[in-house]
């Protein structure tokens, strides 16, 4: 198959990115270190816009349950807009985590302005451009260029800053086994993008789909949004995310026999998962896949099954399941006829006029 | 117009659910308060299955921001199945505050039953019907009977139990006047739901619909997350919910001339809404639907304005929004030929197999 897309050789030659936010983490891991021994934080707050809002989404989850602190993510536009909502509490000697591939959003730049008015020095930086304006305005960043793709869409870089995000929760909170897994995460990512590569194709080439829905619980939630996001911007597809069991509760109205349903499985959750699964396989006729760490895992009843064959804790397992995210994106936009590399209505960076 | 579907009169006839939690809240109010008085929460978990999740998701930041203690609504089942994730932080003397019409869904009973082994008689339930394993499990119930519909979407009760739920939140942190406000609102709704009937149904007759957004920010994210689902359910359309800014960035690549956006406006966010708004209406021809609570706001370029016509605070204003959506949605379904009263695939309460 011929690919004219830029976007199939980001997701192809995603590895190198992978590598990068590794070795960008070892490089500041004094720095990153010190920070946090510093400032001490006793809450932690994540933002950025969308897909990085996301990643903070899902990583908050794991930060909070390894550093005993309350964590939570928030969009930039709703820090600036409602502070008082988001900081009533926050008198806690927060830290703020902030991730952007360009560096340049204004209502995130806006968002680190007003948080170091009231906070000063007590941001970190996650992002792939060097010499933004977001770099000047933290204590500390951390980098990962080469991962900055050419394409409006987001895969590469938010997997390597995902990867880089929960690198540093691990180190932070002394997490040996999840930063070593981490570590050697780019050595995994060749075989998953390759072994994944032909289901995700076959399921987008023999199906005939009007909606699409994500399903994670727990942090694959995270997950789950970035993978609306990147799919409805890539495809043009009317896309839903939900946890498994809230879908059965309204959400599951609109699944059909023309619905794609992908589940991003769980350890904490499988025995629900796989119930919820085989429930729309079987009595909604939607055409599910499975991602799970394992071949031998008990899926119920799905149409295709995708085993990641890695043995990584729930906390973390979505970075597995990203490059499959974006070769099923990716197929479903050749499949819809649509430019993945360049979305409709958008530009790279999201730039609005303050008041 | 002749109505055949009973969800015409359950949304037309709620002030008297509306009535009923005012009086509920008030009958309890000694109980309510000894009770908090007592516990001394240091954080407040809100908890349900998607309406009264998004209920309390709208509640938490209004709650948060009074009592100065984190609060935040999680899925009863993310309670279930991440319990590490999510009681990490939780030796802080936390609250449960469950929202439920039945009393009957299996994963909220499950959720509370785990949170009262951890901390006993720590909760309090907001529902409709009266001796349900919810009101025998927490240690103070508000019980709103006649809010509880025939039909499978949930409208009035969902108003009827977001007011009460926030009127426990005005009364426990002293907001007085926001607790009048309250109060009073069985006196307004009358004249809400009159007002902009027609207005909704001239939205649905006179334009060709693909997929639907609601748009809304801090407080009033929450409300459009259950605008969302009310939509799907009982329309069967795509339907989608953002932040006004986070549209931007990804979201906006599906809105083009067969779009319906709807904007719940705030004061917070009102010069960026319009903003959005105006480019929504102006360069992708969406028909779009600003709901603001006075008719001199200035919502930028949009299809249609419905003003409500109140003062209420943004922590508060969703629930005067509510019946507005209430009809959008009805108008919609019968647009669709989709009966309102009964959905796809839903039954009035969802159980699952625990395992």
């Amino acid at each position: 198959m011929n690919h004219p897309y830029k976007c199939y050789f980001e997701i192809a030659g995603q590895s190198e990115a992978w590598q990068e936010a590794v070795e960008a983490v070892l490089a500041q891991a004094t720095n990153v270190k010190s920070f946090f021994e510093e400032i001490k934080p006793r809450e932690i707050i994540f933002t950025g816009c969308t897909s990085p809002y996301y990643a903070g989404k899902s990583a908050a989850l794991f930060w909070q349950s390894t550093l005993g602190v309350c964590a939570r993510a928030v969009p930039s536009s709703e820090l600036i807009l409602f502070p008082s909502t988001y900081y009533s509490f926050s008198h806690k000697d927060p830290a703020l985590v902030v991730l952007s591939r360009s560096g340049l959003t204004t209502e995130t730049i806006w968002a680190v302005e007003e948080f170091e008015k009231r906070f000063p020095d007590r941001t970190l930086f996650i992002g792939c451009a060097p010499d933004s304006a977001l770099e000047k305005l933290a204590r500390v960043s951390i980098l990962l260029p080469k991962a900055y793709e050419d394409t409006v869409p987001a895969t590469r870089s938010l997997a390597a800053m995902y990867l880089a995000t929960q690198m540093v929760g691990a180190m932070i909170s002394g997490q040996d086994e999840i930063f070593n897994i981490l570590r050697n995460a780019p050595s995994v990512v060749e075989r998953i993008i390759r072994r994944s590569e032909s289901t995700a194709q076959e399921i987008n080439d023999q199906h005939v789909i009007n909606n699409i829905f994500f399903l994670g619980s727990g942090p694959l939630y995270g997950i789950a949004l970035e993978a609306t996001l990147k799919t409805l911007e890539m495809t043009l597809s009317n896309t839903f995310n939900f946890t498994f069991l809230e879908s059965r509760h309204g959400p599951r109205s609109l699944i059909d026999d023309h619905t794609l349903v992908v589940g991003l499985y769980s350890h904490a959750g499988l025995n629900y998962e796989a119930q919820v699964m085989s429930e729309l396989t079987q009595n909604h006729h939607a055409t599910t896949v499975a991602i799970t760490p394992n071949p031998q895992w008990e899926t119920g009843k799905v149409s295709y099954h995708i085993p990641i064959d890695i043995n990584w804790p729930d906390s973390i397992l979505g970075l597995s399941y990203l490059p499959v995210i974006h070769w099923l994106a990716y197929y479903r936009a050749v499949a819809n006829q649509v430019n993945p590399d360049t979305s409709r209505n958008l530009t790279p960076y999201i730039e609005i006029t303050r008041m």
